[in-house]
């Protein structure tokens, strides 16, 4: 039994039983105070120690290579910071050579690994949590808890779901088959192999979260790996890369199992990568323009792609309708609406609802919410926890030319922080013709209230946006048992998470590793679900080696 | 609990068990005397009632629909028996009608239903049998055994993953977060989502074998079926599908959630079916040709393909000269060689080999193979009973012009059965640097003996040609246990099942079910395994629908 394996086989069972019963559960601790004292200002530390210099990634043969980096936190400052970039076919050549121990390595080796290293991010939360906030826009809090333990439960997540598809295989067994008084017996020895080598590419809102599951799954089945971040948010993925090198190089592994490979927008690698022929498994999260250029190109390779869509939420009538107001404000307001789980558009019939303060109609529902969303951002401190900054000034541009979709409800402002890029939610009122303005994505803090007819039709149009346009979310306010019954199918169909009559501290935008199916692969929002068995049993194929059995 | 599920516990119990053990296990008997006495007789007699007239499968609508088939039996005379043939349209429209009760039903309904129809196939043994002997070729007793039992062992093999992957999910939870001192506890349940409408694309060869695995696969995960058989192999699908459709109907669900698709070598569906918006899972045997035009024009859609292959034998020695002679020549003579997993290449050391009987020169060792084929084959009755018929006239003529290809060590012919199409093994002898000859697919009853350095270049070529062409079997024959080692790893990277020493009753060609891992998706022979959990658990999507839980 390897060292490793033990040391973490309490952490890996507890997992494995969690994904299996999906209540809650999470292994690092979301709560910054759970860590050890001092530990904050050590991680602020080791970031500033990390600006303006080089990125030494740890292990890297001593070839001189092309510096590249250009982050600029959203909060202001550039970051300074460079790393060693290197093209395709080095990076896939180094990638296969250290494969071939990697991929020989019993499956408990593997997995010991990936449990420390996950062990150690966790360590390095803080330093994790500060490249986050200043490269994705992220407030601190989120950045802490969203870029370190929520992004290493669904680590722990992945490799979990790998471990317990790859323990379902035999390792040998004696096949004997019965023939009349005798039998002919077989030995057979299964063996785990690998794809070969693993792609991820990131995406600059969540480069942690949106990463860990596929980049686990990869190295747990025995892949190499090669980590593509988004060239606005590299530092995250450098910090986990480096970690993870240092883990595999004192395990006496070639650290080149996990490489980096930044690239900038000038000259970007994502397509050399995923469509060279070393690449077996490539996993994306961003736009539904290269995901579509992945699925169209990309041949004969696993492909799993998380992409855009439009969330929905359905108003049908409430008990609650302050509380709704607030959780629904909070939902649009959370990361400036940067989440691939945020809602954009909201269907409130047209001759208002039925609520627990009386009738309300649909202009009575949009400032509602409007309201409700400068209550939540009326304390600029609280403000600025709650919104963050804007990732990409695209944002800013696209914030600008969504006013003019519908009548502004409630318009979008700079908050009044020195040097960050700031826009609180834009919230429009559109009729439920305007497709063109509610039905595509608008990423970023733009929302549309869309009056409908009633809630058969809100449902209707959401379920229908979600098939044709992807949604990873969806939820449903409504009094009626039997509408929210009936509601359940199409949403089902739709192959989009439903959550109903949320209030208080849980949101729509919330996603649980161990517990939350993360996108169905059922509509466009994404081919598939980041958190199944489905997500992990085909990165890596079994063969048998069968010969006559001793007598 | 559903009646035909709890009918059938015990045996979805034993299969999901075997199917985890991986030891030998068979639910339907392969020895025909293990079935009430008469049924053979009823078998063929219900075959005859089918010849010469139009097929009926049950349950359709009254439509008028085109009548076609033109099946012809490699043993002789044609079938006459014609079948509805509706337009990829309608056969989705029909589809996407009956599958919304099939996905609504709850997941042990579905498998009580896919269980009854395996147990009702299995009582259909001895006409599936003459169904399945009149369209491929095979003799009785394999086709018996490979389109009967067998072929339902695997369909059984797929409905325990199905079941199993399934079951993983639980229905509903609690999830209760901890928040100091209260908690935030919500309701989840999940929702098992079928991708919608699967295709299954069977080949003339074995029709029953090759597709029950996807047929039982989308079946239980909630999808609806369009099974589109090869023109020449109708019959046996035909039966299958008529008995799927009784079941259904009996069940009170639409017999369309189980449709035939016959089609004519002049105006084939499939292409129009697997690219059809409707369809979302295409399962495919057949040519590398048609293999690899949907790899390339299926989009997102999942895509499980079995392709052609280069299956290679290594002899590098033995102690069992004659018996490895015996056991190769029944290999290449099982159905004429016409099965995925028949042997084609055998390389040898051109200086020859060390045996139990002495030094044996690469001459020696084809004529060694050569002979026991002519053994094998001397009695007229065993002959026809191992090879069966020739299922495709152009295999013939592959024979002729494979003639040329090398020294003929063993000439091929005609076996004197009267208005049979058959053909003994051709097996020529070729230099190692004639790729074009042996490194090329030659489906039928071709094979060579390629003159190579020493084992270790055999392995290399034999992994090589695994890796490139694809390859679905390998066999080596060695009595060095290092060098056996030392092979292993190569064709685990290589994605291809390897047997080692076989004598006897057993043999390279057979893929057991429940236990051997049928097809790696690691090489080109195909781009999934057919008997693992990731053939069957991107069938189905998770859908979450998540409330607040009462206090």
């Amino acid at each position: 039994m390897d060292d490793l394996f033990r040391a973490h086989a309490a952490l890996l069972d507890a997992a494995v039983a969690a994904a299996r019963d999906r209540g809650f559960w999470s292994a690092f601790p979301e709560n910054p105070k759970a860590y050890p004292e001092g530990a904050a200002a050590a991680g602020a530390a080791a970031f500033e120690a990390l600006v303006n210099r080089p990125f030494d990634l740890g292990g890297t043969a001593d070839v001189p290579a092309r510096q590249v980096g250009s982050e600029v936190s959203p909060f202001g400052p550039a970051l300074g910071i460079t790393y060693p970039a290197r093209p395709a076919d080095d990076l896939v050549d180094a990638a296969e050579r250290a494969l071939q121990a990697w991929a020989a390595a019993p499956v408990e080796r593997r997995v010991g690994i990936a449990l420390e290293i996950l062990v150690r991010l966790n360590r390095e939360s803080f330093l994790i949590a500060k490249a986050v906030e200043h490269t994705t826009g992220q407030a601190p809090a989120m950045a802490f808890q969203a870029g370190g333990p929520h992004a290493q439960d669904r680590g722990l997540e992945a490799v979990a779901y790998a471990y317990a598809e790859m323990s379902r295989v035999p390792g040998a067994v004696l096949w004997e088959k019965p023939m009349g008084r005798s039998s002919i017996r077989l030995d057979k020895d299964f063996h785990v192999v690998p794809r070969g080598v693993g792609l991820v590419i990131g995406c600059a809102t969540f480069p942690t979260w949106n990463s860990y599951p596929a980049l686990f799954a990869d190295l747990a089945t025995g892949n190499a790996v090669i980590v593509k971040p988004h060239p606005a948010a590299i530092l995250p993925l450098a910090v986990t890369v480096r970690i993870g090198r240092q883990v595999l190089a004192e395990q006496g592994f070639d650290p080149d199992v996990l490489q980096l490979a930044p690239d900038t927008a000038e000259a970007p690698l994502a397509k050399d990568l995923a469509t060279h022929r070393g690449v077996g498994i490539v996993d994306f999260t961003g736009s539904s323009a290269f995901g579509g250029w992945l699925r169209a190109n990309v041949r004969d390779k696993l492909v799993f792609t998380e992409e855009a869509g439009v969330n929905t939420i359905v108003i049908a009538s409430t008990d609650a309708f302050s509380a709704m107001c607030q959780n629904i404000a909070f939902s649009l307001s959370l990361y400036s609406g940067q989440m691939c789980t945020a809602p954009q558009t909201i269907f409130v019939p047209a001759s208002g609802i039925a609520t627990d303060e009386g009738h309300r109609s649909f202009g009575e529902v949009g400032s509602g919410i409007a309201s409700a969303i400068d209550v939540l951002l009326s304390d600029p401190a609280r403000a600025a926890a709650v919104l963050g900054a804007i990732q990409n000034p695209a944002t800013l541009a696209r914030i600008d030319a969504a006013r003019g979709l519908g009548r502004i409800v409630r318009d979008s402002a700079a908050l009044q922080v020195e040097g960050a890029r700031t826009a609180t939610p834009l919230l429009l009122a559109v009729a439920a013709e305007d497709e063109a303005a509610w039905l595509e994505e608008r990423f970023g803090p733009i929302a549309f209230v869309v009056a409908v007819q009633d809630a058969q039709d809100a449902v209707a149009r959401a379920t229908r946006a979600a098939r044709e346009k992807g949604a990873i979310t969806a939820a449903l306010y409504s009094t009626d048992a039997a509408e929210i019954e009936r509601a359940i199918p199409a949403y089902a169909r739709a192959g989009v998470a439903l959550s109903v009559n949320l209030t208080g501290g849980i949101y729509v935008n919330q996603s649980a590793a161990f517990s939350d199916y993360h996108v169905s692969g059922a509509n466009p929002a994404g081919n598939a679900c980041l958190t199944d068995a489905a997500f992990v049993a085909g990165r890596f194929r079994v063969v048998c080696v069968r010969r006559p059995a001793a007598a």
